[in-house]
C-alpha cells in the first residue's frame, strides 16, 4: 500500500499538474509551493530565498553559491535549507499526500509506502506548454534553453544533496512520457497504482 | 494506437518475461531469441557470434573488438551485425509484436506507433531472480557481479550503437520497477496502454 507519492519532473512536463490533479482526485493534499511557505517559516528565510536556493532556482549563481559560500566551519545557509526542507517533508509525510519536487523521493527513501514518480516529455511539447501554460519565461527569453536550464539545475541539486541520479530510471518506481500518453492517462496509471 | 511494444531491461529484472507474457496474452509474436536466429541466418554468422557480438555478450573482450578490430576500412564484423540487426528489427515490425532488446526502440524511433518500455528492479531482487530462475551463471559467478557487468555491457553496446543513454527515463515512454509492482502488474499496466 502506497500512501505517499512523490512527483519529480522534467521543466514544462506537467508534473506539477498531473500531481495536483492526481491530489485532487484522491482527496489527499498536493505539496509544492506550500512546502516553500513551510521552509521559509521554519528558516526565517525569505521564499524568494527558499525557491531560488534549490531546484527553482533561476538565478545561474545559487548553486555555486552553495559550493563557494561556505563560512568556516564549511557550512552554507542553503545546507540549512535542505536540513529542514527534510524535517518538513518528512513530517508532511505523517499523512497521505502529494510531494512534488523537492528530493521528496531521496528523503524517504526508506519509507515502503512511498510511490516514486518521474515524468518527462519531449523538448517540442515541453517548449509549447512552458510558452502557453507557464508564466515564468521573461520577456524575450527562449523557452528551449530556460527548459534546458532548469532541467540542469534540478540535476546539479540532486546531484549535491543526494545519491540519485536525476531521471535515470532505476531511481524511480515509474516514469512516464506525458506527451506521448497525455496528463489525464498519467493520471489515472499513477491512480492505479496508488 | 501502439502496435509494436520494445522492451529493453536490467538484468534479472525479469523483462523478458513481462514481455512473453504480454504476448502471450495480446496474441502477438515475442521476439528474442528468435531474432538472434534470423539475423544469424542472415549473415551467415553463428548465433553464439551473433548472441555475444551485443548486449547479451558474455565475453569481455566483445565490444573492446569492436572498437579495436577494424579492418584497413574502419569496419569490423559487429557492424555488419548491427546493420542485419537492423533490417531484421524493421521487417519483424511490418506487424504488432513485442521485441526484447537489441536496441529495438531506437531502430524504431521515428515510427509514432511503438510503446517503449524500460523495466528495472533493485539488486537484490535481480540477485534472487538470477539465482533461482536463470541458468547462465557459471558455478562460482558470483551474481551481483554477473548483473552490474551485464548492465555494463548493455548500457556500453547502446552507447555504441545508438544516440540513447541506456536507463535514462527521457528515453523510453514509461519504465517500471518489476520488484516493486511485481510481473503480473507490469504487464497489466503495460497491456492497458497498448
Amino acid at each position: 500500500m502506497n500512501s505517499i507519492i512523490t512527483i519529480d519532473r522534467q521543466y514544462g512536463s506537467a508534473g506539477r499538474k498531473i500531481g495536483s490533479m492526481l491530489a485532487e482526485r484522491m482527496e489527499i493534499p498536493c505539496y509544492d509551493s506550500a512546502l516553500i511557505g513551510r521552509i521559509a517559516e521554519k528558516t526565517g528565510l525569505d521564499e524568494q530565498f527558499v525557491r531560488e536556493s534549490s531546484e527553482y532556482s533561476s538565478s545561474p549563481g545559487v548553486l555555486l553559491s552553495v559550493l563557494s559560500g561556505r563560512d568556516q566551519y564549511g557550512y552554507a545557509i542553503q545546507d540549512e535549507v535542505w536540513r529542514v526542507q527534510r524535517n518538513v517533508i518528512r513530517e508532511l509525510a505523517d499523512k497521505p499526500c502529494v510531494i512534488i519536487g523537492r528530493c521528496a523521493d531521496y528523503i524517504l527513501r526508506d519509507r515502503p509506502d512511498i510511490l516514486s514518480v518521474f515524468i518527462h516529455a519531449d523538448e517540442d511539447i515541453r517548449i509549447r506548454r512552458v510558452k502557453e501554460e507557464y508564466h515564468d519565461l521573461k520577456p524575450g527569453e527562449d523557452a528551449l534553453r530556460k527548459i534546458r536550464q532548469m532541467d540542469r539545475r534540478r540535476k546539479s541539486y540532486c546531484q549535491l544533496y543526494t545519491d540519485i541520479y536525476w531521471g535515470e530510471a532505476r531511481f524511480y518506481d515509474l516514469c512516464l512520457d506525458s506527451g506521448k500518453f497525455g496528463i489525464e492517462k498519467c493520471v489515472e496509471i499513477i491512480e492505479s497504482l496508488y
